[in-house]
């Protein structure tokens, strides 16, 4: 096929950011041309500029695979999108992937001098030089596309107020777990709904090193370590561990469902790092998986609860049966009900499909302005419940005495909190020894839980660190 | 809030379907007058005018949810969508769901000529009515929403080919595994992957047929019963259980993902009603689940696989796993990897979740012209490949003589057509009655695997007719 590529001008629009100057070879839209283009077989080609901030693993994966792919996405976009600049920390280091050295610069400031990129990739991690980098391209009115979910998370109310102000685009699916098109999903395919709960197995390493310890018995810090060595986990996985790279994403989740941003500060996350391959197979006994889960429910009262804790699964739930890195994310919609998603939620090449994604429709926003710039407010919703306040089922395993009246004090302080016990099971010790005793627990507000449990804990009959899970209800 | 509804002029735009008129109170573009509109506490809404063809389970759930969700659907779009007429055949049937008089008309042409209605969404049934409906919308340069699957797999390249022409888009998310974004997704979420393969469960009623077959052993005839007791199958099920209302949707999803229509006439079409109890048993022995699969897969030469085919699923891949109505659908892309949709693929809330989806798409597209109009042909792809030339491992179940030499006459069939076993079980029974013989072959082209079926079935030692199903290769 004949293939005349042209950087064309763009049709006159309201929008901000469709003012950035380009090369204009031609007086017509792309709509305007199209038909007539492909009747004297050549094919007119609008050329996307774009501007790369980053190239560790997702920048070279988005590099190369839009070098790849490059026709198809010309053909299924009508752009050829073109990187111009390639912005990186360390402008002589070696890398994996070959990058032309007439693209390298060391300063990210000059993708946003560039006039002839229209559209900036933020892919460098990090908070505060990334949010320079995006707020300053929003007020030269270049498109954004990131996969920052730390800063998404901490800044997002400020980075879309702008956004909306200018009237800029700012897209972020891979923000939140890698090649799942979760994003596109809750913004655009459910629009309709009202997000009744969300569950999501979103970080891929916990997921691994979970899996590893339910398989094969590992401790923590052995599952830890096989999850470095394949590559799964990072020399430092503190943020993969601790929940809150799973609490960033949440966070992002949440707020687009609801229309908000949910304060991080108020988010209960916690993390895999001290969980006893004891309370994996006391779950496993008792049927259920133990996952790092990420809650989202919207209640009655239009109240909202986004919690990351690790939390014992139901083997029936289709999420406990997520293995390795794979990531999951089940939404329930009040009008399309149950609804799953399951992919990879990290790596170079899942997530530069996303980020690929994103850039396909910023190509499209740039040939016609978008009436909405990736996030959109509203008061229907518009607050946090306080985690205290949550209700769910609880695991709670004891070290206690193994002698004749200790359950019955424990049930009685539980009982006094008005807090209903479903099961129990009391591991087989030798007589003497100190035993451990599990106790499935009702419906409980987490507050009241925590209360009975430190009171409990004061109990000379009970020992060492008690284990303490939400359990997921539905399976 | 104070809300202000009035209907604006549309930006001037280069698509046909912007022209249609609308009155008109303001002068700007909702771009324009968003914000002015949001610091005087004024929301500027524009109304989107839907006409709908057809008032059945789908169109019902279209209009109560559009009621019910009206507030959020306000906030999330910036527009209010109105139904100003409704299409039905019978004007004075009683329906379930109120439908204000006013609306009601029995043409659906007075859909067409109402110049309020800017959207028309056809969900009447059938192909010749909706087909001259469709094109006359795209005529008139009116949005349509269609979840109409048949017409889509029998007539989309003229559809599309009409609708790029006029530059009007045509969505039907509705029209493949209802309340699952798939076509959003394979179309702009994973825009840049080449898809290597995908597997789908796309048809609900024999989803829970064939679970209740093997859950319960019942045969075909009381599942079916029991299916349609339940509501989960129609009076005629015949499009349900002979595949082809699957076969209409792996056609649509392969002609998107591959950029050209693929030609219904030229797909195996395989349905559930000829599964026998014991095949289903023998599977699960082998470790499979026999599940009515779509196959779409694209070769290295670049030629195209579709077919629908009940197939064995080993129990370890996760669509064995699907069960009742659910619907779930394997992608895999060059760049992604492996993703998988689950969710409900038929019904009236799950479906109309996904009509809704499409029309805040419309409402969008109607405030900014799409530069692509819901399918986009390439030449990347282009080739169907016979059914008679794709390789797959197959199950075999012959009923034979229980004497010896017998397994050996057919194997020497096999082996004469090149054609390998892999494993070869044969269920007990008495001696001297005929035996079932099951044999799992090794990857073979089906024309050559049917052609030695049949020498083997003139063997005076084989009788009745044999069970030949497609082995699902990947677990």
């Amino acid at each position: 096929m004949l293939c005349l590529v042209a950087g064309l001008q763009r049709p006159k629009v309201a929008g901000k950011y469709s003012r950035c100057t380009l090369e204009g070879r031609g007086e017509q839209s792309i709509a305007e041309r199209g038909a007539e283009g492909q009747d004297v077989g050549l094919k007119i080609m609008r050329e996307i500029g774009i501007g790369l901030a980053g190239f560790g693993t997702v920048g070279a994966g988005v590099f190369l695979n839009l070098e790849k792919n490059r026709a198809l996405l010309r053909e299924r976009t009508g752009c050829d999108l073109v990187v111009r600049k390639v912005a990186v920390r360390e402008v002589g280091k070696k890398r994996a992937a070959a990058l032309p050295s007439g693209l390298v610069t060391g300063q990210w400031r000059d993708l946003l001098e560039d006039p002839r990129i229209e559209v900036v990739v933020e892919l460098m991690g990090g908070i505060e030089q990334p949010l320079a980098l995006i707020l300053l391209a929003i007020e030269r009115g270049k498109i954004v596309v990131t996969g920052n979910k730390a800063l998404l998370a901490e800044h997002g109310a400020e980075i879309f107020q702008r956004a909306a102000e200018q009237k800029v685009p700012v897209f972020y699916e891979a923000a939140v777990a890698g090649g799942i098109p979760i994003i596109k999903a809750v913004r655009e395919a459910f629009v309709a709904n009202h997000f009744q709960r969300i569950r999501g197995i979103i970080n891929g390493t916990s997921n691994y090193i979970l899996t590893r310890m339910s398989e094969s018995g590992l401790d923590f810090a052995a599952a830890l370590a096989e999850a470095q060595e394949a590559g799964y986990a990072e020399a430092d996985p503190a943020l993969d561990v601790n929940g809150w790279d799973a609490g960033h994403k949440a966070v992002i989740l949440a707020s687009l469902a609801y229309g908000f941003w949910v304060p991080s500060q108020d988010v209960l996350v916690e993390g895999i790092e001290r969980i006893a391959p004891e309370d994996i197979r006391f779950a496993a006994q008792l049927g259920y998986t133990l996952k790092l889960l990420a809650f989202i429910d919207a209640g009655a009262d239009g109240a909202v609860e986004v919690s990351v804790q690790p939390a014992l699964v139901p083997n029936a739930n289709i999420l406990a049966s997520v293995r390795g890195v794979f990531n999951a994310i089940a939404v329930r919609g009040d009008v399309v009900g149950d609804a799953l998603f399951y992919g990879r939620g990290a790596g170079q090449d899942p997530t530069a499909s996303s980020v690929l994604g994103d850039l396909a429709d910023a190509a499209l926003a740039l040939q016609s302005p978008r009436a909405s710039y990736g996030f959109i407010p509203h008061t229907l919703y518009g607050k946090l419940r306080p985690a205290s306040e949550v209700v769910s089922p609880f695991y709670l395993r004891l070290g206690v005495d193994d002698k004749p009246g200790v359950l019955a004090r424990i049930a009685g302080l539980l009982g006094e909190a008005g807090i209903g016990i479903s099961s129990v099971i009391q591991p087989e010790t030798e007589a003497g020894a100190k035993a451990a005793l599990v106790l499935m627990i009702h419906d409980a507000p987490r507050g009241k839980m925590l209360a009975a449990l430190q009171k409990i804990r004061a109990l000379d009959c009970v020992h060492d660190e008690p284990a303490l899970y939400r359990v997921e209800a539905e399976s």
